[in-house]
């Protein structure tokens, strides 16, 4: 147990056999009579010695094993066996240390079927293969980093006080007052379960509303579903969203600072704990990768108002499809063109015109033509969040529902809040699959999903 | 800024007012010029001076303001308000410091139907107004438990190694085989959106086995849903669930190590942060709270097998209801025994009869009588975790799944992690609200969820 202790894990491992990554990070060089598992991911012969990559999936690169021709015979690619031998200092320059196999047991014969044989495979091939996919490089990178991204915004989240709430996936409300939902009935009778239509959420922030206006800071990080009937490579059925709101904030300015200290904070935990991770992305996916995160938590974030970037597209030399007049949506090709080319770095736009914006959204104090809000554009991705102080004042509120034709019994609830000891808030979603894309460079967002769900897509 | 730093924080403050909690656990016993703000939660007019208990949600208690009669006078329970004013240390015993206030700016009235003006209310009548709840101290407290719970968790299995993955909601499997599932359409058509009947998940066990089978160690925390047509205190149509799933652990007693440990942890975790709310419950909703908790923490816990249980109850001086007899389910009521009054603290209680446990189940080597798995029965909750070694023979679970007549395509992925480097592992799943009943002592999990969905109720 000590031994484990000493090997760089805060607690004491409840393992019998410790991680690659432990013994790896672990401060001694060498290390006598150690049991390690894992899975072969490659077996090369030469006259004298033979080696095998033996991984188990805390590390990128697994751990060197040099073993004897006789034991090398009973391995193959995919295999999950048993070494018994020592960690000794490497010769070798692309690693520290090795492992000398003294004994091997196969706890788990590898089928000659055994579809990860190649050194590297297409994402598409791989996608069919899902439920090996985090056996190969890539796959097993995403869900560290997706892991290291959860985590990091946890942290971050809690260091400012918040508390995480789980928001229900089950609603009657639709959040955005429209788009493609989806509709849950019990299966085995079309049955009014619920005495009402019952629909999967498309965003927890009214709830999160609820739960701020009594507990000040609070998240929740979980599913959200879109019933969109579309294959492009950034739509997915069911996908993450981080939602923040918080209270007695009187600025948008105040949200753009915790919006963009989560990110950044993010960002330095990923590349902290995930170094080989993105170096493999850097080197294969995007190679611009680490210089853009870098310059991502060196530097602030732009801010600019939606009035400003209209200015800017305007006085663009580039041509753009969609108009740019002041009140017209910034299309894909505008997001791009600020955060990419006119930036080249992370951007906030703020404050556009209230009818391009949802209900809940604060009014400024320009008769109604904008409202306080921001949409943060990055670089390759595009929108990543979305966030606005909130309305909190009753009258004003109810008018705009009103206007937006919507059930006041149904919302008064969300009402309620604003009558009872209404306070100022506001607040902000990531799409944590967007993040991800960021993070690693990667394209579709179906890569960064360990079981993705999109248009026609429900497999495994 | 400092200021902030030195309120015990370990990250700088980003937001312009502090917490009360970081003011009351600051170690500045005196600070000037402080600007606060929170909700009121009473007002007590004296001769010559005035009370009124401020509440951010940070805290159970909040802080005891004093003021002049002519600021109380603007006071009401429920308002939003922020006072400038100075911490002080308070004469009184029932706190350690103390606000003067200078100066005093309501942000937000409160209308006088404020239904949250007693000093209590039962948990029926604050189910009716469920969006403000969270008010009350019981739904505070509530709430800062099961952020602390869920912290305590998810910091054990990070420090076990373990990495978070998050398994889909969607799904076309059923991974008990049966039972009442919801079913997911989309709202505008009934398409064929995704090709095949898909359903809300009851369990993310069989996705957390295709992950762990390439990263070793992984855990799932997430919603699962059931539509069973229930009222009891016990069953919520959403509810959250921790799922672990550990490769390269060869016994069952390992699995239970690791699941004692993360429960225990997690106790731990929550008595040391939330002492006030947990003292609470002890003081209103269970007086044997905290007598119950530090035992759980200080003994381990105990282990028998289910051979061993029904010996236990078959010489029992008490009546049973249901059979007592080998391979006869433990009943609600056998279970209360076991845990409540035959060993009076949480006991594991293992290899059950194969026909009582679902086809993942690890065969013991008996003939096929049992398999190795474990449900942990916990004093006052009943069942609160389920787990078990998983069936890694392909040969074997090939054969349990066609004696259970499924359907061997739809599941050929989960029969390939067997076919392709199969490893020994296990896993469990711990009812997330249970966990918490169990830790507040409270008796209907809609009280421990914020937004609770059951048979018949969707509402807010």
């Amino acid at each position: 147990m000590s031994l484990l202790l000493r090997r760089g894990l805060k607690t004491k491992s409840l393992f019998p056999t410790p991680s690659v990554r432990s013994l790896l990070t672990s401060e001694a060089a060498s290390e006598q009579n150690v049991l390690l598992r894992g899975w072969i991911r490659s077996v090369r012969k030469q006259k004298s010695v033979c080696f095998a990559v033996l991984n188990d999936g805390t590390t990128l690169k697994g751990i060197q094993a040099i073993l004897s021709e006789q034991d090398a015979d009973k391995l193959s690619t995919g295999a999950c066996v048993e070494l018994q031998g020592s960690l000794t200092p490497s010769p070798g320059k692309e690693q520290s240390k090795e492992f000398q196999v003294q004994s091997l047991r196969v706890l788990g014969e590898c089928d000659s079927s055994y579809p990860l044989q190649k050194k590297r495979h297409t994402h598409e091939f791989l996608r069919t293969i899902n439920h090996l996919r985090a056996r190969g490089n890539v796959g097993g990178a995403v869900l560290r980093v997706r892991h290291a991204a959860s985590e990091g915004l946890q942290r971050f989240f809690a260091g400012q006080e918040f508390i995480q709430v789980h928001t229900p996936i089950l609603t009657s409300n639709d959040c955005e007052g429209a788009g493609e939902v989806f509709r849950v009935t019990p299966a085995s009778a079309p049955s009014d379960f619920f005495k009402k239509p019952v629909f999967l959420t498309v965003s927890g922030q009214l709830h999160a509303e609820m739960i701020a206006s009594a507990m000040s800071r609070v998240y929740t990080f979980g599913p959200v579903f879109r019933a969109e009937e579309s294959l492009t490579s950034r739509h997915l059925a069911e996908f993450w969203m981080l939602e923040a709101e918080m209270t007695f904030i009187d600025k948008l300015d105040q949200l753009l600072d915790v919006t963009e200290a989560s990110v950044q904070h993010t960002t330095r935990h990923v590349l902290s704990r995930c170094a080989d991770d993105l170096a493999l992305f850097n080197q294969w996916t995007d190679t611009t990768l680490l210089d853009r995160l870098h310059k991502s938590i060196d530097q602030s974030f732009v801010r600019m108002t939606y009035t400003e970037a209209i200015d800017v597209l305007q006085k663009a030399k580039k041509k753009f499809e969609f108009p740019t007049t002041w009140g017209s949506s910034l299309q894909s090709e505008h997001e791009r063109y600020l955060a990419s080319e006119y930036c080249g770095r992370p951007v906030f736009v703020t404050d556009y015109p209230t009818h391009l914006k949802p209900f809940y959204m604060r009014a400024n104090d320009d008769g109604g033509k904008t409202v306080s809000c921001f949409d943060l554009l990055i670089p390759g991705v595009g929108e990543l969040v979305g966030g606005s102080m909130r309305e909190e004042r009753y009258d004003v509120l109810k008018e705009k529902m009103e206007a937006a034709t919507m059930n006041l019994e149904d919302y008064q609830w969300y009402l309620d809040l604003r009558k009872y000891g209404s306070a100022p808030h506001g607040g902000y979603g990531i799409g944590f699959e967007r993040l991800l894309l960021w993070l690693t460079g990667l394209e579709n967002v179906r890569e960064v999903v360990p079981v993705p769900r999109w248009f026609g897509h429900c497999n495994y």
